[in-house]
């Protein structure tokens, strides 16, 4: 490892903050019982009744896709489905793992800039009784959403209403919550259990952990029943004392939250810089931390040698610059100053 | 956390080698492609092909279960079959998984000190071409074993022809692979593959890592199988390079080795120790890094207000002392000097 | 059950063809190994080969869900996924059976009059070697259509082509088969193996049998998975005999034939007789034995009071009218007279 | 087809009642909406009240393992183990269909002449709320058993009330509940719901059916679930009033009760005339329609050139002898005049 180089593939692809690796070195000392039965885990859970509410209940697990199916799990039997939306990493981006290892199928809606609309889920509740057809149980939606947009709470709010009403759960998936958080200047509380929902899947990996994601559910029976989901679905940490040691970390000073609303800043200083240029088109609102454009073929190819980053659609040429946690202004400045560069050579 | 206090509960209570703990903060510099698409990652996979031979094929996981399943998954065809022993964590520890999560029914056979024997196996090879039975194709075994005993090379390789012979793959369960190979004085190669083993978890939680295993193989059909698994089976870590540094600290020094040795050594000197003291009753060889015995219930009792360890079998009160390697010759003897004082005490 | 009534639901409303029944009680003499292990069964399972060609290999299943699952079962490894129209009962009518049993995840594709197009199928063959998405490796269409529609020989064979060449299976849902080998007056041959097919289920229920299917395939290997996967599928009947007699009537005289010809003679007729009727819109084109119409909702409700048939998408008000094998022409006339009178009355 | 002949293979290797085939016959007329909402069906479930006490909901399947499964889907959620005998048909017979459908785990016990005992079951109620084991909720047992055993009322009732009073449901596995009653002069009620089984697999096919069973249930939940769960398991029949009208003429004049008894009186007959000859030992009790012995090899080998019929067990040359409803006296007389006359050409 020479030079640290920093680019916009992914927040994935950023550091661990420094404060939660020396949590981690804090907690190796002695020996603690293992999968989660300690006090010091216990006591870490417990801080997330802080943040969420009285009676949240955490399990800590390995990464996102775990989260999710976790969730999809233990709220549905084999005949009942979740609906979410055609952009939904659920749908697209869990390698088959909801069909696989939950069994469910998914109901998917086309999404409007990201998100699902109470209209949209709506439409897919029919057929409710007919053996023929899966039948409806929950509505996961994704907050922020995979193209960077922000549900509003009361759009939140509104899906929570419906998906109640027709007897169905709300799962939100937060592998970015925090940034919708920051985004909203809410709580982490206030952007999901306040807004309706039943089942969170709270992202720690992309908001700067070496690992770990929280499964947070309200109702006990759940959370019962997700202690042997967690273990058969394999994601049951052994020293689960290093999980709970980088929640710690995240939950203390709103760690999570310097990072997230950092993040944002750099996304919304990026697009600043380089939405307005000739020959870039921003193609989503900057609402979170990702920055979603369409250039020209030979300005991509030539900014990828100089950054890493993704291409979004290979039909439509789009490209996503998402920001981490530890992204510099001058990291941005300079991939502006690049795209600015590319654009000049290249036309 | 006050000071520091080990006991003999599991490995997976101890502590994170300060070598790991060291490489992942070297690793946490810049930014990487995630889900071990970067460079840094590459490198320590091919660091497998030094240590199990050309051609071995490693991919990082999250734990014991995700490890063990993703071979069964990658191994079996729905009706296929996995044979273990009837004290194989497989089967009495995995909270369902092969079943529920890979589809597969195992077919039980008694141990033999915690072994299987190929006569054993052999007896489960019947019904073949039956379609109204599971078809045997996978035998698992775990070195060492789940009561701390150690199979032979010679024992492995019997195994192993008898599998081949039969048209069956050889999984090896190596969660504590590297306390067999210190107890065999053997390399991580002679103790698996070149015993003959098809499908390898190799164990780095146990091995005073944060957490990580590594499922080897090197059938590159295999390989590529696991590749899609791996994701779907949600043990696709996306900060990859903080589960490679840890493996490349690992490898390093043969670190593996000296705390496998150590933890090996602390067990025989518990065995010594409390091996001759009436009201002790050693119940299995003392081959690697555990120690099962019977004390009286009331010796139990008191001990366990002092160490943590756990009661293996109700029935019989039978416990297992497991040394972790992070345990010293003081925590050993302190323990073996309380083992003594509860027997006077008690009795 | 009183006087024979005959609606518009579905043929599987119909009843069983007298040849059928006879050869089902020909059959129930002396005892028969059972599990498809009797002389009878082997040879009418040779029949197939006749039918369908040198080499293809026929497993007779209960019903069509089995069929197709079995199918996808057997072609599919888990991170595999199967490309289906929108409007497939693979998708919309199995109650979920693909992904909870198969484990399948579907990747759909809108259909145009029901089927799916060579263009269609290649918009989802991307992301091929990215761990993250379901790699497809099945297309699966229906012959003839959900929709009542057919595909030509040529426009089967071209998707065969492209599936070929993009290394996936093609599987076809030949529920009704029999109607579209009538309707294009090709052999059961000509229209499924000979335009590539490669996984066929073929139906019996619809075509006048008690029930039951048969999975058709040439791969030998395929065929001997299929052995232990309708095991498992719980799709192995034990008195398979009267399930062969079954089909032994059906290819005998071609019956299959008959009765299919028969059906789509009755649909043309009804469409003629209301095609042009002011108040009728026929919504597909009729070229099986389904006619699709949207009538105003009064005439519905009115010709339901007397008529089964179902309301086959409740937003737009269309209607399925399904011909059976035993509707007769009094039957249609009657219907016709019936939709006639409603629109004069209700208007 | 020539001269009928009948052997002693499997009560599945025999005949259709005439009086079912005439069922079947009588119901071919007319139409009936598919998938059982025909009003005969209706009727034919509201007999099931009759027969099985107020509340008890039917519904019909195809096969055993059919109706099996489904019990396992209704009754468990995935970290819930079923437990069974290690002759139980569920774990040696069923293809792997409850771990690989169901997802279950089978904990086993071993069992006394066929028969699961209360202490045996009490043995597997350990671990109770250790995420690590799968956590017992469903017993299953066999009436009459696999071995032609049957569990006195006494001995279900022990089994239920162990099973209530740890949380777990009690299946019945009857496949030959008929034959059961039929032993113990006891009404289907009697022995079953009235001895607090709560799912019932009630099979129609080895009691002289074409195919059909039936799983009953009294939990309204459970008959609920089991609407979506026969259709995704593939057990959903369109033309279902075909196998009503099997069960109809089954439950009539207690035809089912004439078949049962008479293959347990062929079952005794067969005993009577062949367990005093020397060189035969009769190796279980003989109390339903199976007789179990062993024979010399070369006196079985001889026998099976005339008459069919199954080694049960290739380790000690235990072969088993089925009597189906249909075989005759003259069979069975026939049958042991064989075996006599095997005996003295081959000693």
């Amino acid at each position: 490892m020479t030079a640290p180089r920093r680019g916009f593939a992914s927040d994935n692809a950023a550091t661990i903050h420094r404060e939660v690796l020396a949590a981690i070195a804090a907690a190796n000392s002695g020996h603690a019982f293992g999968y989660g039965h300690d006090p010091y885990t216990h006591t870490v859970e417990r801080r997330f009744e802080d943040v969420f509410g009285a009676g949240a209940r955490a399990l800590f697990v390995f990464n996102g896709t775990g989260a999710n199916v976790l969730c999809m799990r233990a709220a549905l039997r084999p005949w009942q489905a979740a609906i979410c939306s055609d952009t939904a990493h659920l749908h697209i981006d869990e390698g088959g793992a909801p069909e696989a290892i939950a069994g469910t199928k998914l109901l998917v809606a086309p999404a409007v800039e990201g998100k699902l609309t109470p209209a949209a889920i709506d439409g897919l509740l029919t057929r409710v009784g007919d053996e023929h057809a899966v039948q409806p149980r929950l509505v996961s939606i994704t907050q922020s959403t995979e193209l960077g947009t922000v549900y509003s709470t009361g759009e939140v709010r509104a899906i929570a209403e419906l998906a109640h009403a027709r007897g169905l759960l709300l799962h939100m998936d937060g592998a970015r919550l925090a940034n919708a958080a920051a985004a909203l200047r809410c709580s982490l509380r206030e952007v999901s259990f306040d807004c309706g929902v039943d089942l969170l899947s709270f992202g720690g990996t992309k908001n700067g952990l070496l690992l770990g994601e929280a499964v947070v559910v309200r109702d006990p029976a759940l959370a019962g029943d997700l202690l042997y989901l967690r273990k058969q679905s394999m994601q049951l940490a052994s020293k689960m004392r290093f999980i709970a040691a980088q929640f710690d970390a995240l939950l203390t000073d709103e760690l999570w939250l310097t990072g997230a609303a950092h993040a944002n800043a750099m996304a919304a200083r990026l697009a600043a810089a380089v939405g307005s240029l000739e020959g870039v088109r921003l193609t989503r609102p900057v609402q979170a931390n990702a920055v979603f454009a369409i250039v020209p073929e030979t300005v991509r190819a030539a900014l990828q040698e100089q950054f890493d980053f993704y291409v979004w659609d290979e039909a439509t040429g789009e490209v996503r610059w998402m920001c981490a946690w530890d992204v510099t202004e001058s990291d941005v400045d300079a991939f502006a100053d690049a795209v600015e560069a590319c654009l000049q050579i290249c036309q």
